[in-house]
């Protein structure tokens, strides 16, 4: 189907329901309508039902959507049967977890290696590659990766975001707690846990005083 | 000092302004100023300086900050010094990862252990307990543990998080992409990767759809 203009907030229930439908067991009836959907998580029919209708138009008056069409329409809509290849900059401690973790593959994301300026390895502990900087210019060319993972410190994550762009990235997922300024084509996704763990120690500080 | 009510916005910069501080190398000058530590990240002076002086009163004129003090002062306000105790609860492929990372101890958080329905293991490769569900209760009761990690599948949870509450816990950092409810004094910070992918791959997606 023709995909509409589509929110960042309705971007953020997709994979909620993407989760749920798989993780619906074997015998579960082959249907699933808006409504009990909306029902299991806890959510407002009329915002489940315009959800699904802007990714799928499967859905049949009283009967609902068959359920595997469903998944394979969200999964389409996200992209998650196109993988993406991505390279991953800064090889630290972090950058090792994240190379390391079979999950992105669900999200039709794989890493296809890390750099780093002075590699202390050249495998991960799970046999993934850490190449140094000097090779990713080439790699990139010749794998025509697309998208950048930053897990470089903070000071040095501008200068990786620039050198990325440069080597055809256009997508960054930002893991550096700071703010990387790109041409508008570019797409930058913060995700910093750093500042989650303040406001979570933050909040914990507060109800300690409030006992007090 | 007393702190001042903050914004999250503050804190989201907070993080960035310790990275770098703690960046510099060893034969910088003692001292820093707001100016050149805006200069330096490519932020705005003004908001610089209101910053640092919402987390320190030790700002001299023309002078700048003691770094050394600074950096306490951001780690104090942030509640780095003080570790906070956490448990994760499930041990798939991210749980492991983040519990094997040690990189949150610069952040003051601990995860202790992680919790399974089904554990496969009861040692993830990094040697970190992975304990049955049933231990939770007791485990958090002994360890005074304040904050839990979910990285279970979405359907599971609010279940979960219903749990970790009854369990004592006050602050969750949910790793599954739904929305949690919980009662008022109950913070939740949401780290949605599957999301983050998401969003970058429609990117992707969109500029590809251009280039035809």
């Amino acid at each position: 189907m023709e995909h509409k203009e589509i929110s960042k907030a309705v971007l953020k229930r997709l994979p909620g329901y993407l989760a749920y439908l798989k993780a619906m067991p074997e015998g579960s009836s082959a249907y699933i309508s808006a409504t009990s959907l909306a029902n299991a998580l806890g959510m407002g029919e009329v915002q489940v039902r315009k959800d699904l209708a802007m990714v799928s138009d499967g859905g049949r008056p009283k009967i609902g959507y068959l359920r595997s069409s469903l998944i394979d329409d969200i999964e389409q809509f996200l992209g998650y049967d196109n993988t993406t290849d991505a390279v991953l900059i800064g090889a630290g401690k972090l950058g090792q977890a994240l190379l390391d973790y079979s999950g992105f593959a669900e999200y039709g994301v794989r890493i296809l290696a890390a750099f780093d300026v002075r590699p202390v390895t050249d495998k991960t502990s799970g046999g993934n590659p850490i190449l140094p900087m000097e090779q990713l210019a080439a790699f990139c060319d010749s794998h025509k990766v697309r998208m950048g993972i930053i897990t470089v410190p903070a000071v040095h994550a501008q200068e990786v975001c620039d050198l990325l762009i440069a080597c055809g990235i256009r997508a960054v997922w930002n893991f550096a707690p700071t703010h990387l300024d790109v041409p508008s084509n570019i797409l930058v996704q913060n995700e910093n846990m750093a500042t989650s763990l303040a406001v979570l120690s933050m909040h914990l500080q507060a109800q300690c005083k409030e006992k007090k």
